[in-house]
């Protein structure tokens, strides 16, 4: 693997704008190639559009497979998508020109169990090509896997993990508020949730069946439940039009990994646009001996995008494949071009 | 590598009896060696030694070469002395018979700065054998390493980085309250830190070492502090004499990794056997975003030794060479023959 390493970002959205400009900082990476959602802003500098006020000399693109038919790049950082299918659909061609790729999408995670099928072709091609395939974020890829299971690691014996994340979605924004179910009638968030269209958190299934993996636990059960949490009081949001007493002000998502009628796993997200909410990561390993850490883990943007800009070295010099982040060594932050000391 | 992983236990101290009590519980690992310091146990039951009042069919081996010549093994997991070059007169014989080694001896966590010749020949040695040498434990190998670096993974940028373990010696026993100074007055203690006599916690330095190799950061300069904490009051300490006021209770044991004049890594261990005094682990990375992380760290001994022999199979996997932590993947815990579920 030879530095600076080349990489292509791959949809330049809330969350692709902000790997980006990562991308720029970091001294060992260097930014080659951008693909953007909208055919109006081909060819527009990605310094200008992701906000620099400045040019970069790379342009937008378009135009995928041809942007990897011409740059010479190591790795596309993927950021469009949440499944499998249609992530695969877009990384294919990358795959096919020989670049190893790296997705925020929550089902890439660990998409064994849910697409068996498609894992195995998507598992050929990249070892085909000599290329890796890897999906990280903070969670999946950090808060309800890597951490649990390196916590397991210092401990004799483990009967069962609890994960508890407690997400203030306050400033987040009106648009992803609504995604959540952010002031609906608790009618209006049940049929949401039976529909499908409220998915809440993906990706705790696959982080159950990530750890069972590790630890060789066979999982026979998941179940996951979603229940709004109604209010109490009219709550002020900022930046947010109040949520009125009797709708929604959060939810409970929980994901259980059953063995033989027993949970052996229990992850929970707890969301909520109170301000006052807290955020906070909380582990329990039940084992022996018994382990209980906590920690902040502030705006899930931020340390998403950062563990997956700081993941593309290890991806570039990782084995050919389909991996998840148990392949891989531990992750550390890259340091930037011109560095604070 | 095949299963069950071969294992022959070097030492069976306090330390290494717990290992070999651990091996014959994993459903992996087979336990077919072990090495005692006596010579008079020599031929003794391993089970019957190590206090399981039961035979398990293998003896102890006072004969290291000839153990390792003879027995079909694949890894040594050793648990004999703390430095380095003792370390490696005794693993040698292993790496020449083809076996790779786990040690818990401190120094060897990450010894590239303290012996660079010496790693030099290890990793040769190790490499010319096809054979992995790793050095972990719960400190070096987690508290101060593995787990801060986790944590910058997820950070866009880290400009420092604080870990304070507190540990309460309480239960350890009489002989190790002794190596750390426990009874003395604040001038025997000063002058067993002035010669060496009292090292207190082994493996700070190579733990700043090796964040700053992870974190691409220069440290010119490392500050060991070693400080009495004096009683104010007797202390009464379960299962010890009690400390009288006025004499030293506990330590202060700091660690400065500076980059021109600034302090960017700090490491503290804060021992006490004042009864009352909690267990916890801390980590404060100073960056973007700013992570706060807590967690309890019970017993050395039980961390350390599940942990060295969680990482077996990894390293059983691993290239060949002198490794560190840095080297492998997240290590899970490796289940029990008979899992309580």
């Amino acid at each position: 693997m030879s530095l600076p390493l080349r990489v292509i970002q791959y949809g330049l959205g809330a969350m692709g704008s902000v790997m980006a400009k990562m991308i720029l900082e970091k001294r060992d990476l260097k930014l080659v190639g951008a693909i953007a959602h909208h055919a109006e802003d081909a060819g527009k500098d990605v310094g200008e559009f992701i906000g620099l006020r400045k040019k970069i000399g790379v342009k937008v693109s378009h135009d995928p497979e041809r942007l990897f038919r011409r740059v010479k790049a190591d790795v596309v950082l993927h950021a469009t998508v949440s499944y499998v299918p249609k992530v695969w659909e877009q990384i294919e061609p990358a795959v096919r020109a020989g670049l190893s790729v790296i997705t925020i999408a929550e089902e890439m995670g660990y998409p064994f169990y849910k697409y068996p099928k498609l894992c195995r072709i998507m598992d050929r091609a990249a070892k085909k090509h000599g290329v890796s395939i890897l999906g990280t974020g903070i969670n999946p890829g950090f808060a309800m896997d890597v951490l649990p299971l390196l916590l397991t690691g210092i401990c004799e014996e483990v009967w069962s993990i609890r994960v508890t994340r407690l997400i203030n979605f306050a400033p987040f924004g009106a648009a992803i508020q609504k995604n959540i179910g952010i002031g609906m009638t608790p009618k209006a968030f049940r049929s949401g949730i039976a529909s499908g269209k409220l998915p809440l958190h993906l990706g705790m299934p696959e982080c159950v069946h990530e750890m069972a993996d590790a630890l060789q636990w066979k999982i026979d059960q998941i179940r996951e439940t979603r229940r709004p949490v109604i209010a109490k009081r009219n709550v002020r949001v900022p930046g947010y039009k109040s949520v009125a007493k009797g709708t929604v002000v959060g939810f409970e998502h929980r994901c259980f990994g059953y063995t033989r009628g027993k949970v052996k796993i229990l992850l929970e997200e707890l969301g909520n646009v109170d301000p006052k909410l807290p955020y906070s990561n909380t582990v329990t390993i039940d084992g022996n001996p018994r382990l209980l850490e906590k920690m902040n883990v502030p705006m899930g943007n931020l340390t998403t995008t950062s563990h997956a800009v700081n993941v593309l070295p290890a991806v570039a010099r990782a084995r050919p494949g389909l991996l998840s982040m148990r392949d891989l060594p531990v992750v550390a932050c890259l340091p930037h071009k011109r560095p604070r000391s």
